[in-house]
């Protein structure tokens, strides 16, 4: 029977149907990461030219800016979603615009083409982590951004465009509609409950233990009782902190930890799937938001949304997240 | 430049960034509507015992339910998302679940596999529309529904399992968050304009004329100004009505008309791709939605959602809709 849940965090029902079902090994039948092709990567070292001038990197032995050297690099992107520039075109009152103002930096994680956040070492993902916050940081003082969105689409079919290992960064000139939906959810959880929302599912999740999968001292990773996807998977600070950007260096370490280990187990699970994350976090418009609680949420991609998904905001889940939980935890534990 | 949008129904921002964007037969490279194998088709004539027993059918010559002879076959899904029947676990308070009640029919358009929308008689498409009507209206009696959800997905990248053409209606016990939003629009709108938010943007568009891609006497489609989707089709009829099933027999084949129009540009224009689209009708609760206006949207699946969609609820759209109504518009038109 198909059972309807409720996201408590954004009030939103959500359909698990799981006689739509199919074995682990029948979704990664479906879909492993594609290589994009690219004859000659942008993102490699020696072609830093052929991307626009970096705005960050970490280059341990000191060498020039846009050259080979980097262990981590941030350029514009080349195509950006936001940019700060010129005017839209003319508003009126049925059909309103504004200019799409803000940034859309690329991440590269590597010099390395081969590599990716489930094969570096733990080292390197901690480096790549760093970077995350020292550029949500340095976003976050742009007058024109209010909310700061850090991603990773990994493989084609998830909306990667090139191979190379990289997550982006959006500055965006407005708080998205699904932070908007969270940030209520959270508010009134915090006013009538007295607690934040994120730190009671913590809470209970953890006495139930039938949804979480993996733990660190700083962080907890478990599939979420109104799960949207397949094998859907939330990373949730045990330290109560509305912003990513206030994590602490020891803490970026165990950060790095768990999101390696999760991210290891989609690769072991689904052979190496097509995957999305993105890091859900407080605005950055000076407004005061400690009622939230940063996380980061991830999911394979195995599934396609279809004309009931895309038509009412309302998603299908054909995996119970007590199922994904028992798979992700269970033989894939290190 | 990229660009914000704002959907004046919804009051959801889109962002328009063409840099990104490709011509339309870079997209069709991508992307054509793959055959799903089936090695004995559940939905052609002679097997109508593998589905579940039908609950509407047209059979000109009055032949026995659930054998060959049909033109117009509904059955139950399968693999149902909503069904009527037995409850849900138990809910807590910060875990609420329900019974996924309501229906979820398959209406299998034609009896022969290799027809579609785009390819069928104008006959054929008008017969299924009335199904449609037909089906709605049922539906709508169910006191577990709230909402007739009805939609096609052409094609496996657009969410289809079976290759034989066929749409699915949904009897949603809930009146879906999309919905929820463009009523909400369309009745602030027609509170404080004292107009029809539909009606309007009919009449505006047209006067503009920079977006419309085609019409007939009762209907007119067009490239929604913030379109969400690359090519993004709204079929809206000119007659005001709330709801679906309130159509007229003469307009139901004026419907196909258009609908078919539509289906064959984007078969010419993409080379068969997949597709998805729905209707978005005032929901069937008995309250009064007057100020609603019924329509269909549309789209080609060309592009994958990636992380910054799936995480903000905010589309980036890499084809201005001025573009896609010029190329559906123009070579295209018979």
């Amino acid at each position: 029977m198909p059972e309807l849940r409720q996201d408590i965090v954004t009030g939103t029902w959500i359909i698990v149907a799981t006689e739509r079902a199919m074995r682990p090994s029948g979704f990664s039948k479906i879909c492993t990461a594609a290589a994009v092709e690219t004859k000659e990567c942008p993102f490699c070292p020696g072609h830093e030219i052929t991307t626009p001038l970096e705005v960050f990197a970490i280059r341990p032995d000191d060498t020039e800016p846009n050259s080979p050297g980097w262990l981590v690099r941030v350029v514009p992107n080349k195509f950006p979603a936001l940019e700060t520039g010129e005017k839209a075109g003319e508003s009126t009152a049925l059909f309103p615009r504004r200019g799409a103002e803000g940034a859309n930096e690329v991440i590269i994680h590597s010099p390395d083409h081969n590599k990716n956040l489930a094969t570096m070492t733990l080292e390197e993902v901690a480096l790549v982590l760093r970077v995350y916050r020292q550029r949500y940081r340095a976003n976050s003082e742009d007058p024109d951004v209010r909310y700061v969105h850090i991603i990773v689409n990994h493989g084609r079919e998830a909306g990667a465009s090139l191979e190379h290992s990289h997550s982006q960064l959006f500055g965006v000139p407005l708080v998205p509609p699904l932070v908007q939906q969270e940030l209520a959810g959270a508010s009134w959880h915090h006013k009538s409950k007295g607690e934040c929302v994120f730190c009671r599912i913590l809470r209970e999740e953890l006495e139930a233990g039938e949804r979480v999968i993996s733990e660190t001292d700083g962080f907890v990773a478990l599939a979420p009782f109104a799960s949207r996807m397949p094998f859907e998977v939330w990373v949730i600070p045990r330290l109560h902190q509305e912003s990513f950007d206030m994590i602490s260096d020891g803490r970026l370490d165990d950060f790095a930890q768990i999101m390696q280990d999760m991210l290891a187990r989609y690769r072991e699970g689904f052979d190496d799937p097509p995957y999305n994350y993105y890091i859900h976090s407080a605005p950055c418009d000076g407004s005061g938001y400690e009622y939230y609680h940063w996380h980061v949420e991830m999911f394979p991609k195995l599934t396609t949304l279809g004309s009931f998904e895309l038509g009412t905001s309302m998603m299908i889940n054909i995996t119970t997240p007590e199922h994904a939980a028992a798979y992700l935890g269970s033989g894939l534990e290190s």
